[in-house]
């Protein structure tokens, strides 16, 4: 960790989000409730506001491109792939006026995807709640705009996201080769938490992704959409430890078994997720059970609460070269479709 | 694995249910709607019916004890401390009905333990909807009945067992030197399982059991209860991978770092969890987790969902002779208040 590796800028972080600068007033009257706006706060700093509350205060490298290439050049990356900050993905609001936020979300991400140089990659915002509208976002995002594919909640109003009614939307990403980001977002098990409002982020987040990722596999989408390229946030949250209980009680109950084609553990080394766990041991836990070519950087940057030295943890958990360099940049390309003899 | 270590008999389980042969009526007209009864399955089995439905099928073992020594003895256990089937708690049931009903358990419970000839100990039940009533019962438990301490659920009708009501149960069981175990009920999460009933047991579980031990943490209960020993069910569920993104939010978030002291993880590093993981890596990275002096074995004897093999998992996971016997006996003994020395 002495030596500064990271110098290198060889990383690729598939785990940042950005901000637009600002909103535009909604077309609508009355406004839709968590209709998004920004208000002034310290320096460098704006409230994003929704329903009438600071939701969270965030810094300008939210939208700041030439700052967040600054911070990326600290942080040893030479790709960031961004995506919405997720509270923005506004499935709760009627499908239409999520559209037109979206649509101006994503199209403010391309804006600064055309002045990163080539640093920044992007991963658009779909209103869920609407699978034609979705897909037809996804397809406006992947072939018009350029992204590598989208970003999408654990859950969309508490519809875990391997739920059947988005198979239409997965069988769209498979044919545009469109790579599915899912991000936790309005988590179960609120109820279960005894503390500030950060344990949201903290504990309810990997939990629910952990589920959301559950779901993928107890549904065999991977199966069902082989050439599927998704990926889970927070190093897929509670899944590597829920996995050997599911592949324990696959083998016990039969309606799991027959539910559930190839086992769970080999399904799951079919998903990729960030490396975003903040912890050595974690990671090589991680590592050795969804597999080194299934990993990739994640950082959650800008906001307060990210992985200031991915590059660096990656380098201090793994001496071999070769997994190392799957995780920094190597997985990251084959997930963004990116590798080469890449069918997308 | 291939040598038979196991019959050395020197494990001790600290995690396996029992069920009475039967139920009494209840003494109220009409009958609380979820009393138990029994009704005849298949041959050595018995349906356990709640609410008029099969809540689940479960064998003679759950009352026979020589079956049960039997099996004791095929998986290497010396000892085993059961506990009811935790749907038997009954927090959701009127208070004094649900503790004519625990009463009655923990006096078969008892009656189990009386005929073992010294293999069987008890964790008694308790209605910790009513907190007096629940003391009460843990003081006849205790120093009536001769129990090593209590079973309690993950949380109790939604409220997460270290929330700050259950505080002056925690003081009486510390007074009393009254073990402590936690096991996941009713967890939160199930709208977000698609797939058979049993995903409940296999992903809900583990997730409840989890933010339950977060709880704990996050509202300093072994600091504000020193003496107190607490154990958590299924290896702590998924507090294994929460606690790495716990300790870097209780860096980050000043909320987080001002309420919970000392950090997160040297506070895990007080409570005990029990080895039902089914797997080596997870049990390797969780002893290194939470130490080598904090995991006790724990089967789930005899439900169709059990370990078969708790003693052989350790001896194939571990080489270290002294890690062996923490996992295998010694943690167990302290968490129980027999260890040499103990204070309870």
């Amino acid at each position: 960790m002495t030596v500064m590796q990271h110098r290198c800028g060889c990383g690729i972080d598939i785990h940042a989000h950005v901000i637009p600068a600002s909103f535009p007033r909604s077309m609508k009257t009355p406004e839709p409730e968590s209709w998004p706006s920004m208000q002034s706060a310290q320096p460098c700093h704006q409230h994003v506001m929704i329903a009438g509350k600071i939701y969270r205060t965030v810094s300008d490298r939210c939208w700041d491109v030439p700052k967040r290439i600054s911070d990326m050049d600290e942080m040893g990356l030479r790709l960031q792939v961004v995506s919405p900050m997720p509270e923005l993905l506004s499935y709760w609001m009627k499908a239409s006026d999520a559209d037109d936020l979206l649509r101006y979300i994503n199209d403010q991400t391309a804006e600064m995807i055309a002045h990163s140089g080539g640093r920044l990659a992007g991963l658009g915002a779909i209103p869920l709640q609407d699978i034609d509208l979705a897909i037809a976002e996804l397809r406006r995002v992947k072939l018009d705009l350029g992204f590598a594919g989208v970003e999408v909640g654990s859950n969309i109003n508490g519809r875990p996201i391997g739920a059947p009614e988005f198979d239409p939307f997965f069988a769209a990403a498979e044919e545009l080769g469109a790579a599915v980001f899912v991000h936790a977002l309005r988590p179960s098990g609120m109820d279960r938490l005894i503390g500030p409002p950060q344990l949201q982020q903290v504990l309810a987040y990997p939990s629910d992704v952990g589920l959301a990722a559950a779901s993928v596999i107890t549904t065999n989408l991977i199966v069902r959409r082989p050439k599927l390229r998704i990926a889970f946030s927070h190093g897929g949250g509670t899944l590597g430890l829920l996995l050997p209980r599911l592949a324990e009680g696959h083998r016990v109950f039969a309606p799991l078994r027959e539910s559930i084609k190839p086992a769970p553990a080999e399904q799951a080394r079919q998903l990729f997720y960030d490396s975003l766990v903040y912890d050595e041991p974690a990671l090589r836990y991680l590592v050795d059970l969804f597999g080194e070519t299934q990993i990739m950087l994640g950082t959650d940057h800008p906001f307060n609460f990210h992985d200031r030295t991915p590059v660096d943890r990656v380098l201090a958990t793994f001496d071999d070269q070769r997994i190392r360099q799957h995780l920094l940049a190597d997985n990251a390309m084959r997930f963004l479709g990116l590798a080469k003899g890449a069918s997308a």
